[in-house]
């Protein structure tokens, strides 16, 4: 069998000016980064209307299993536009950082890949790079400000801005920084996270254009002066440089699939602290110039459709068409309480008792959202005909439609029915709704995403949580959207309760403004915003040989 | 008077296909970064000789009056190529750090600049950035090793390898990483450096080739384990995946000048602890498609020339022809001891006193490296017609060539007189000489450069550099070149004092090994290789506007 790598490495791509043809993009509004990849200039959105139809691809609770969500989105790309619809992809970029810890791309996989694959891995189009640089840039703003004589009064025992880099490295998790003496400036705790857990990245990703990119970087709050208020980028008047270190990485990269689908992929932030999705720019250049746009969201359904809905939607006036909800056979048992290890084996019992996994996020999805939704099932070979008609029974009982996809394996052809199955959605009767109205109090919004999405009984509030609600309600952020920040493996704020929980409480930790990107993120738990490598990391087992040709990448 | 980012934005750059083609490199091995920046195919170089000649641009001390080393290159380029000679130039990446710090770019100033001035500096085509990266990537893995059990023994108060970034930022140049308990690694005092001087950047910029890259990262010693042996990145099995980070950023990048001459930048090593030149690539491609290829060298002579001479030439088998040293009227009186304020006043005096350090640096260059050398005057308003006498006659008494550089002010027409010079010079005999033979013990090498080219009496070494010499000496590294790194201000190891001093000992403190690179650095006290920003960062004063235009850049 190919690596994923050998099958990219296999196809000849086509000019970018070909794919960007295929689209009705001119080819004086691409930015060329060598013969496969291209920059589209902002002012293409300007003169369009952003007419497609949304399609968003979105999973079951993620497990060990994998579901192929990525994979899904790209095979599906493919399969519309080979039954005639005009489609553009739109995807978020992959993360340095985790490219050298655990084996495994964010590019798809098999015969559903976005190419150049190695580029897109690595350093792209120097996004990410450019993140890291305008973060970093505020950070040695604030530690240089405090130094110089600290005209503002930080308070560097309240800085929650921290440093980035893109690498898994849990030793700058936490640091002291300014050691050294009085040259090296002012001694305080500092952490590092990962860059895409930086509010740049979001805020990259929810700007609508570059005046709003930079008034959102003004906002950011950086921490707090000695009086207990807030500090913003604006008041270190380095907003306006950020931007600029900005402007190009804030227009959307072109590049195709396999099979010469164009994809758009762009922006990439965390979906736990953050909310996970591609840009808006990326997503409304796909429904510009594609028929149909499909993309995806961050983690399953709980997290990453429901901030896709109630952050991203809202702040790009967005309306989606049609949900495909992506699971496989192995992760709903897994779901029913299989070991990892006995997953290959069929268990109509366990696949049962995980359903109601699956079930709960359709249920949300139609009900709540009011958006028609189809089942993707990520066809492994393991899989038996009891088991695939076990979820075809529930799901029809509930009037959604089960398509097998095999798009890893086939590629479009292996995408047809689930295509299919979209198109027909694409027309049926909706009406987008919020889950939560955006101008209610913090805890009534927080209160409607665990009753109406996650099913939990009640939230509770710690003692921290309670005082910065009060905090952020004063200062006048109590009518910004939630970004909840919980486990991604159940819909409780318990990592081991899978399946379809009831009667849990959900346990609100801590909050936190991302003013720039223009969210609370509410915190049940830790979450880890610097991953760090593993025992053998993937890093170990890359090269490159003297003609430039990788290998282990993946 | 138009500021140097209006200069450069009145004019209509040449598409980089039609620059290069000027100089026969194939549309095919471009690789595009826009319409106005390519990277070359490495294999450009597989097929050519490297048969241009190569003219050094070099300077006295540097001084705050300034010298304009960059622009002098950048205008005798140009001049070269309107005199009808095919001229290509090689120059230094900038950095993002010295952009936010100060004001003043690294791409030449008035008419004779580089473009796009903007793009170049700030992510230009990201090799600064895939160098931090495939630095970070080996400091990750050194913390991930211990972490995850430490199975090579490095002991982690043993460790010299340091995290980067491309930012000034002198809280990060020392800190203590690991903290929060096990999960996040073992605690241990650590520091970053600014990217460019890290052991990366220098090995870059010294491999001739990728297969040549990756033997270099894998040599970069990181410390040393509890028996006091080196640990080197191969040994963590990390230089692979550095490599291919680093595939592309190998590439050297082709721009223009305002007057359309060819110019690589590629590179950009600190000029202290490194060896302050721009890639060997960069060179041998000027070389092989230019009749002669212009470049320049960090600091003043004594630091970029000499090694310029005695580590890159060295590594690479290049053979200068010629050379030209750049001073200003103003820092040669600087140089004579008038106060900053006053260097606009005629002041014949001052001048006859800050002459010898002219005359020492073109001693050097005829006499030990066996070069011919012209004395390039960069013109300044204030200069009087008694004061350029004065120098000519003093350099003409040496049998040196002076010629006025107004390249500035007037682009290639400014420059004509220095271009007729250097041609004189191209088939003037040379007999190109080290300044000390490699294979000799590392005390003999540093006592040749300081006698030879400092001029000063005797060297004197610190307890600690004594050790390190026989450590060094005894694992087999005592016959790699030195790097010497001392302050860019004075012949001597103290800044104050100017002119061509005499009489004085060099103190050696300590030394390090860049096994990676290939040189020794002796370090004449310590080395600030992470700068800071100042009271009013040139940052504050950065902005783009909707439509993406920078202002405030310089």
């Amino acid at each position: 069998m190919k690596t994923d790598i050998e099958i990219a490495n296999s196809i000849v791509p086509q000019p970018i000016e070909t794919i960007a043809d295929q689209i009705n993009i001119p080819k004086e509004d691409l930015y060329l980064y060598g013969p496969h990849k291209a920059k589209l200039n902002l002012s293409l959105l300007k003169d369009q209307a952003t007419k497609g139809k949304l399609v968003l691809v979105t999973a079951i609770n993620p497990t060990p299993a994998g579901e192929g969500k990525t994979t899904t989105t790209v095979g599906l790309g493919d399969a519309l536009n080979k039954a005639g619809r005009r489609t553009v992809i739109a995807l978020r970029e992959p993360s340095l950082g985790p490219v050298f810890g655990i084996k495994g791309g964010a590019t798809g996989g098999g015969y559903a890949q976005v190419i150049p694959m190695e580029d897109i891995n690595l350093h792209f189009t120097g996004d990410m790079h450019a993140i890291t640089s305008a973060n970093n840039l505020l950070s040695a703003a604030i530690d240089n400000h405090i130094h110089q004589g600290n005209a503002l009064g930080i308070d560097p025992r309240r800085i929650s801005w921290k440093r980035c880099l893109d690498m898994n490295d849990r030793a700058l998790r936490r640091i002291v920084c300014g050691l050294g003496g009085p040259a090296n400036g002012m001694p305080r705790e500092e952490g590092f996270d990962i860059t895409v857990a930086s509010e740049v990245m979001a805020i990259l990703c929810l700007a609508n254009n570059l005046t709003d990119l930079k008034d959102r970087l003004g906002r950011i709050i950086i921490g707090e002066n000695f009086a207990g208020d807030y500090v913003s980028a604006k008041d270190l008047q380095v907003h306006g440089a950020m931007a600029m270190l900005l402007k190009d990485a804030l227009k959307p990269n072109l590049v195709q699939t396999l099979e010469g689908t164009p994809a758009i992929i762009h922006g990439g932030p965390f979906a736990n602290i953050a909310h996970g999705c591609n840009s808006i720019i990326a997503t409304k250049m796909a429904l510009s110039f594609g028929d149909i746009a499909v993309t995806e969201a961050g983690f399953g359904a709980d997290l990453g459709a429901e901030k896709f809905f109630d952050i991203k939607c809202r702040y790009a006036g967005l309306e989606p068409s049609a949900v495909v909800v992506v699971a496989t056979v192995r992760a709903l048992k897994y779901n029913g309480g299989v070991a990892k290890d006995d997953l290959g084996t069929e268990n109509l019992e366990a696949l049962e008792d995980g359903l109601p996994n699956l079930l709960r996020h359709l249920d949300n999805i139609q009900k709540v959202y009011g958006l028609p939704a189809v089942v993707a099932i990520n066809r492994f070979p393991t899989d038996t005909e009891a088991e695939l008609d076990l979820i075809r029974k529930a799901c029809r009982d509930r009037g959604v439609q089960v398509a097998l996809s095999e798009v890893w394996a086939k590629g479009s052809a292996g995408g047809a029915e689930l295509a299919e199955a979209v198109l027909a959605l694409l027309d049926k009767p909706r009406q987008f709704t919020f889950a939560y109205p955006v101008e209610a109090p913090i805890k009534e919004k927080i209160q409607d995403i665990v009753t109406r999405i996650y099913r939990g009984r009640a939230v509770v509030y710690s003692a921290q949580a309670e005082k910065v609600i009060r905090q952020l309600t004063a200062a006048g952020y109590g009518d910004l959207p939630i970004c909840m920040a919980k486990t991604q493996y159940s819909f409780s704020d318990e990592a081991t309760r899978l399946g379809a929980p009831e009667d849990f409480t959900v346990t609100i930790q801590d909050l936190h403004v991302s003013a720039g990107a223009g969210f609370i993120v509410a915190l049940c738990g830790s979450i880890l915003t610097m991953p760090g490598l593993p025992k053998e990391p993937a890093a170990l087992g890359m090269d490159v040989n003297a003609e430039g040709e990788v290998t282990g990448l993946f």
